[in-house]
């Protein structure tokens, strides 16, 4: 039903235009023409109660006097008074309405409230905007717009949908697109999302004939389900996703209790549910269009080997370096393949067997040319080719052109091309033909780097929760250490044998009773980081324990103003390396984090984490393991040198418990953090050592 | 000496053109054509014994029949009989020639013969090239090339003076310098650097009154002493260099013994020689013309607070959140300067209390414009101003640029545009103007970032080395680590106390000797890494040390196959941080490397480094301090947490007398480090704990 209206609103049949204008140098005057100019075969109804007809076309006084029911209502009323037509059209039964008129949230109060009255008037009716410049359908020639940004005779035509949460980038993307003979599919601006947002349309997309790939520009995903859904959808369609995410740098993380909070930073949490579901972050605006250009060939990279074939100087050496600083191959030609190219061509052979491989003039000998694609496309050493493309090649570009082309029904590895940028021509040219290319060497590296990353990726697994651990009744607030631990153990996390004490003599006595070295704690719900403020004492012999107490009263009294009453005495863990599991709550879901602990690790911020798809779910645990195989200090769990290998099943194990317990909790859980469970070496297990719970209340 | 000879070769009174041909569509035909087509008013001499005179000049048919002696030979033959021309030109006298030919040590043996030749035949005669593709004065328009890349009819003539190591890429940054509007004011190719290298051009280009900021193409710095001593030199003159490096991902390390070899990559190591002579790094080679046109406006970026001024969507957005990513902040404009934009524009203002500050039409309306700007280049609150310009603009450009250039003169602070990418021209015609523009918003992030780079740079201060320390005669190869100590001692590290031992009785009393638990370790200049291979133990009270000293003498025996035959005990050091200080010989240089310890801090390979200045010159205090203050786990000494803080005054006197060490000791040190160095807390001082020294032979 929703893909029905949304279907309708990219390909109406007939389009209503609620406050036309018959002067097309005005605003209001460009969507009839716009119409018109691309030819659309729909019916037009262009509404003004001042104006006769149009170009020619009848123009009605109001939305009840239309012939017919219109498809898609297009808007171009203030925002004071759009809610009148949308009322109006929903009132007739208009499948959908773009309202282009900005006024809305953006400007604030005053804007909220009519952004209220739009979506109370629109009832069922579907609402592209407020504040939007519209859509075009490229692959049928329709224009719903009014912005002068779509002012083109010829629109680019292709595999690329995008979708842009910004007008005036849509307007960016078109106009950096057609000159480069890159070509798009649909050009949709969700801006204000009052009802269709980014989702809907990658939902469409997905099911979109015309489109292969889909690129969006995102300033706040507001409904992370449906996103994760929709981006899930094209997917399993076999469509790469691209995202360019605005807002990177805004700090704007809330201070948290936890370190937990702090490490995950907002833009962090995209980059998690980016990968989680297949979307390839694009780094620059420029990567926006320049890694679905190469991801629209359908083409696929299958490793990190690149030949690069020049005829020119300098410009192979450029992007064989570029490629070198991603983690790019570019190896020699194999001996056979170093023949087979030795036999196109007479005279010096040496350049042959480097990497960029030198024909020299193939540029201007076409035969050469398709002779050392061909060589190289059939290697087995190499999984892409990258060709220069000098100035010369503005002599011929076409020879040259249908010379790359007829290589590539051979193979279906990734060929692009770098291409000089005084000749811009002959870029597009071989784009338009299938060799995306580009002008600068990190664009190469850029576009190769985005597909092998489509290849790479796999669909995550997540494991439904089933039946829920019974729980005692918890309280609000912050649990102190010892309920926190007991509340990871419910969830099958194991923690530290300890005991609660009171007084020095008790104290004393449970050192006696664990053997051995034990740690003095403060147990407070009040005071979070206890080593902070002198609350932890470790390796600790029984006799040590009472001094070191009253100690630890005065110190930390005189450091946070309360006075600690209760403390831990806890068995002493050694030999282990400190792991740190924590949870952290966003608009974007809930994110399980781990990382190394230890004061260092926590500097270098050496941490992973994944969101849980709400609904139930928890990690499993081939996807905990994987977690730990991101962090850069992973080495030390796995044997660096000579120390032993550590308990990866128990901390994977541990991980997915912690997992479990957030997904279980919900909502009540505002705040858990494992730091640090201790991983012993393999076959003996983890211990989470402290912790930290923070519960809202169930109301 | 050197300077007369290459001024005059860069501004010649007379060019001979060994080889010249009549016909301008031949390669040999350009240099002569070149010349006079851009009006050069010296005296050419064309060389040819099969042509009487070229487009009206007399053609000579020997150097020796030249009616003069040339300030310049251009060498057009081949690389077999190039050498011919050479020894006549420098046997008449010629000041400089310039080899163009191909075919000499970058093809391998054969060619490397014939450099040498070429060498041998120049005698004093100084040489550009071979394999270069020549230079162009654009200050004087003297053309002294026979590249087609140089095939233009005006130069555009600037501030940049361009020396690079390649050919290829020099016509590269013309061509893209030209349509940009970016002036240039000479490009100079030295290629295979036989004689003139890019350290000389450097040197020219600090004293040449058309040049404001120097840009290199480097694939290999041949001479570090004379490039450092260059790029000192121009940043004394007050003139930026930014330079492009090349083979960034040549891992190409060798297996070094210590640690300090692993880290230090060659590549790092050109980070560090450009860091210290004040060299901005262009990570990409777009970059190497964005940051040289912001530096050649000559204005001063004094901190990081910048004003984006917009009259269109999107882009400030993009430039907003790229800069927000580098480090930069964009406040919202202060009480004063918000109310003097309010001043200039009728109606909703709210757009004006934000940053990118959108002011509505400003872009069609130039008093607007220039209003705006000069209240935010006047306003306290910003160091910069970015201006982005969209399509609109194509409208009035000349208007717009002028507004925007009668604002310059009241302030220093940069000015900077982003222009829509479909408005190429705008961007040249401000850039032209003083008001550099960028098509992309990364591009105007890197521009401001090298010019905070420049204002940042302050020459560091190295310490003569004074009287050599006295040391007794030294062995050859791998000092045991008692010996390293030892040494590092001499030079004044504080190194633990310890013994030498052979027995389990000998280590114990030893032990009791020390107090308290002690440390135990082979002591073998054959194994460098002894705790891979069991051969440390810590925190042994003296009875454990008779067993423990048996058990680690099987294991290393079984891990190495070396029976160890003496240990040290040693004072275990407690509550101390432990850092790395190491060194590492590199064909630029010796360079001191400081480095968190500890496994962790290893694997996150948190270093600095800084090179040596040859001729006896170690580092100073503050320097070394600065080293430490770069780590990223800084704050581990400097009370991080609650931890005391470190005694810093100690480690940089411990840095700076182990690059004493490294400075004094010369080509004798193949390798040094201390790891680690136990730094105490403030006060306490630090301990080298263990260490890696060898020593090349005397001969």
């Amino acid at each position: 039903m929703t893909l029905d209206a949304i279907s309708r609103l990219l390909k109406p049949r007939s389009v209503a235009v609620i406050g036309a204008s018959a002067d097309t140098k005005k605003t209001a005057g460009r969507p009839v023409a716009y119409l018109r100019k691309h030819g659309f075969t729909g019916d037009i109804y262009p509404v003004n109660p001042r104006v006769d007809n149009i170009d020619g076309l009848p123009c009605y006084a109001d939305i009840a006097s239309l012939p017919a029911v219109p498809d898609v209502g297009i808007v171009l009323l203030s925002a004071e008074r759009a809610h009148l037509a949308v009322r109006e059209l929903a009132q007739r039964g208009t499948a959908s309405a773009i309202v282009l008129a900005s006024g809305f949230t953006e400007i604030g109060a005053e804007g909220a409230r009519r952004q209220a009255q739009l979506i109370e008037a629109a009832g069922d009716m579907r609402l592209l905007g407020p504040n939007t410049i519209g859509l075009v359908n490229l692959t049928d020639n329709i224009v719903l717009s009014a912005s002068g940004a779509l002012e083109m005779d010829h629109f680019p035509v292709g595999s690329i949908g995008v979708v842009s949460q910004s007008g005036g980038i849509l307007g960016a993307l078109l106009s950096r697109a057609a000159p480069r003979g890159i070509g798009l599919s649909k050009l949709i601006s969700t801006s204000n999302e009052v009802d269709l947002d980014l989702a809907d349309f990658i939902d469409y997309l997905a099911d979109d004939e015309a489109t292969k790939v889909i690129a969006l520009y995102v300033e706040s995903v507001r409904n992370p389900d449906k996103f994760r859904a929709a981006a899930l959808k094209a997917a399993r369609a076999g469509k790469p996703v691209v995202a360019f995410k605005i807002g990177r740098s805004e700090a704007g993380a809330k201070a948290a209790v936890s370190h937990t909070g702090a490490l995950a930073g907002a833009d962090r949490m995209y980059d998690a549910l980016f990968r989680q579901v297949g979307i390839i972050r694009a780094q620059s605006f420029g990567d926006l269009l320049d890694i679905p250009a190469a991801l629209a060939t359908g083409r696929v990279l299958r490793g990190n080997r690149v030949a690069i074939l020049t005829s020119t100087g300098g410009a192979g050496t450029l992007v064989s370096d570029s490629l070198g600083v991603s983690g790019f191959e570019t190896p020699t030609p194999d001996a056979e393949t170093a023949a087979r190219l030795r036999a196109l061509q007479t005279g010096d052979h040496a350049a042959l067997d480097r990497n960029p491989i030198d024909v020299t003039l193939a540029g201007l000998q076409p035969d050469l040319l398709r002779g050392a694609i061909c060589a190289l496309l059939a290697s087995p050493s190499y999984d892409a080719l990258t060709i220069i493309i000098g100035s010369s090649s503005l002599a011929m570009p076409e020879l040259m052109a249908g010379a790359i082309q007829d290589c590539l029904p051979g193979s279906d590895k990734p060929v692009i091309a770098f291409v000089s940028p005084h000749a811009p021509s002959v870029a597009a040219l071989l784009t338009q033909r299938g060799v995306p290319a580009f002008s600068a060497a990190e664009s190469c590296t850029v576009a190769l780097a985005g597909m092998l990353q489509h290849t790479d990726w796999k669909e995550p697994v997540s494991s439904p929760l089933g039946a829920p651990i019974e729980l005692a009744d918890l309280p609000e607030g912050s649990l102190d250490e010892a309920q926190a631990k007991q509340l990871f153990a419910c969830f099958g996390v194991p923690c530290t044998r300890e005991s609660i004490v009171t007084t020095s003599t008790d104290a004393e006595q449970a050192a006696h009773a664990f053997g051995g070295r034990v740690v003095l704690k403060v147990l407070s719900g009040e005071i979070t980081h206890k080593s902070d403020v002198g609350g932890v004492a470790v390796n600790l012999t029984p006799d040590q324990i009472g001094p070191r107490l009253q100690a630890m009263t005065t110190e930390v009294k005189a450091k946070t103003g309360v006075s600690p009453q209760r403390f831990l005495i806890q068995e002493m863990v050694s030999g282990g390396t400190e792991v740190i599991v924590g949870m952290h709550r966003d608009p974007l879901g809930t994110a399980i984090l781990v990382g190394m602990g230890g004061v260092t690790a926590e500097l270098y911020k050496d941490t992973t984490m994944r969101l849980l798809p709400s609904g139930g779910y928890a990690l499993n645990e081939e996807e905990a393991l994987a977690m730990v195989r991101e962090l850069k200090s992973w080495p030390l769990l796995d044997g660096y040198r000579g120390r032993p290998k550590a308990d990866l099943q128990a901390l994977a194990s541990a991980i997915v418990a912690f997992s479990r317990m957030a997904a279980q909790l919900g909502e009540r859980l505002t705040e858990a953090e494992i730091n640090p469970v201790f991983v012993l070496p393999a076959g003996h297990g983890v211990r989470a050592a402290d912790g930290v719970v923070v519960l809202a209340s169930t109301s």
